[in-house]
């Protein structure tokens, strides 16, 4: 069932407005392409708003936001809700400077988001309003575990109630909630944290996803979630001798492009609760 | 013939100047030094126009452009042009925002350009001063085929005609022309555009090659043409199981690294109309 | 000995703030991560000064820099200094455009950097208040020999007691001094040269060296230059036919990430003037 929203992809090809990073923006735009959509990159405010018209989804991503590029995230951000396109948010480092975490808060209270993904570090922070992030990456006190998994399923589905908005928690384990179910998703490598960009890219990916499968949020982020573990793990058994995190992350946007609704759906492993 | 422009690049090793997006500006930097030339950015207002004085090119290329970095490009065409530089304009998007079309159209009327390159939406825009673009790449409605291509060649040659440039229109198959001549290039690869940046690359590349050749700027663009399509042939043909756009990406790059005047010379595919 | 350094930088994986170009930004978090550290970017003036507060090093890059960046590199290094933080200088391009040089120049005028690497053109500009440099590359008039070694070694000495800092030079051979001890290092591969950002992964990286290793600057910043053209000459030697610049790169990276303090230590070529 979860390969059926990548066919969705692959099929209907959405082109995705990315308002990104200067660090990861190369990487985000091909496991985009890869994934079968298209990227758009804009951040002057004007053009970010007059791009988002001819796209179907936005992902909004605030890791090396400046004043600009906040003012182009708001303006897109108004378009893309008055013209009902697919609207996402990944807070980077939100928790880790009161630019990000506030310039974070003001987007949600502003914008109506359909899904917001971050690490657990960065949705405490939301929640709270406040928090303590290792720059971009998560405390590792915030981590999902086995232990803590039936208590964060409710946190995640709680601020999926209070936002409106699916919630894609992803780390170790990957939590993705609506108010009512949330998937517990166990794809993916220890690995990808050695790499910049694995959560961009996966924020990309995810708004191709629910771009292409509006009636089915909560189902097309988890199998973009499950999609990009299963691509860090196929991408990890091809690894050769002598290869290291740089060739890793090409052999993981190589996976994805390489991934097929089949593929995807005998190598998803999650549960819902 | 077409092998001696690339000769000439690794010879003379032109450093390039580029005022460029965010998005691919590794890869294009990458290319030219793979080609055998020199990059370097700057975007800053002052310094892109001071960095372009000990430069022998200029390569403006609009993605991802903003208001400082619109002043750049007119700072640093403008002193480009007073030093007799190669100056070429990629107008990526162009067709896709006011912002973009109204900027490219604004350096053309104020700059004379060697070289004009982009799909053939852009173009399209360019010549109608409107026009619709399915984000950065090129509407299916306007892509150059053998059917159309008697019209299209015209369509360049007119173009170059009324703006004094070499008009390099890429896609599927490639159009390279002055006001006299056409030339047609079919290398290449479809899979190419499942990569970002192919296009952004082959500006930077081109500009190298111009810088290199100035005397026969038809010539070395089509040179240049032809080696980027011919280097995702090779860089195809060299693909491994399981490996797909990333590593696609790395590979056309190696292929450039890795071509000679004589490669280029046996697997160039071109006629003149 | 040097393969401590390294040994140190895996067990604190210390976060390093990047102020840097938007060329060979991704290559330079993927460098860090390989190295064991953790990276971070920020250039929005409050943002960066925010993010420093939780990193332990800081390493100002000024390749593309804009009016925002640069206040953003004076006011993170303000309160990176207050903290006491590790502070690197990569004056790129200083003496190519007036805006870096005298932005350089007044960066070490207002902070007390730890370290300023750069290649020869560069720090001769700094000494000099004036240069000339092809670009961000060297001036091949300024490159290490060992016809000049002694000469050498003599100036970057003098610059380090002038300066306070540890000078690395960087180059076909390397100087890496203070102001009574210079290393001369000889690892690395001319192929280097043919790829963008090695020498700014080499500054990010050897930001997280020293913020490893506070007490012995010197010798952390010998250990990761040694370190960097070891990557360079092992990723050389597992190159593949047909493969090039490109992947070299993800190559150099991947044997960053391989590396450890017993390889490093076997394979560092170096002597002490």
């Amino acid at each position: 069932m979860l390969g059926s929203y990548l066919d969705n992809v692959r099929e209907k090809s959405p082109l995705v407005h990315n308002i990104t990073n200067y660090v990861t923006v190369n990487d985000v735009a091909n496991a985009i392409l890869a994934a079968g959509a298209s990227p758009v990159m804009a951040d002057d405010p004007q053009d970010a708003e007059e791009i988002t018209r001819i796209c179907s989804a936005l992902n909004i991503n605030i890791g090396t936001l400046n004043t600009r590029t906040i003012d182009a995230m708001f303006r897109a951000g108004r378009k893309a809700q008055e013209l009902g396109h697919s609207l996402l948010l990944d807070p980077v480092g939100a928790g880790a400077s009161s630019v990000r975490t506030n310039t974070a808060l003001k987007l949600m209270k502003e914008l109506r988001f359909d899904v917001i993904r971050g690490n657990a570090s960065e949705i405490k922070t939301l929640v709270l309003g406040a928090g303590t992030t290792h720059g971009v990456d998560a405390d590792k006190a915030d981590s999902v575990s086995d232990d803590n998994l039936a208590f964060m399923a409710g946190f995640v589905k709680d601020f999926s109630r209070s936002t409106g908005a699916v919630i894609a928690l992803t780390g170790a384990v990957d939590l993705v909630a609506d108010s009512e179910r949330c998937c517990v998703i166990r794809n993916g490598r220890p690995e990808m944290g050695r790499i910049t960009g694995t959560g961009c890219m996966l924020s990309g990916v995810m708004a191709a996803f629910i771009a292409a499968n509006p009636e089915n949020v909560l189902e097309a982020c988890a199998s973009s979630v499950s999609m990009m573990g299963l691509a860090g793990e196929i991408a990890h058994s091809h690894l050769q001798e002598h290869e290291g995190n740089s060739t890793y992350r090409n052999r993981i946007i190589d996976a994805i492009y390489n991934m097929t609704g089949g593929i995807l759906e005998g190598g998803a492993r999650y549960e819902v609760l």
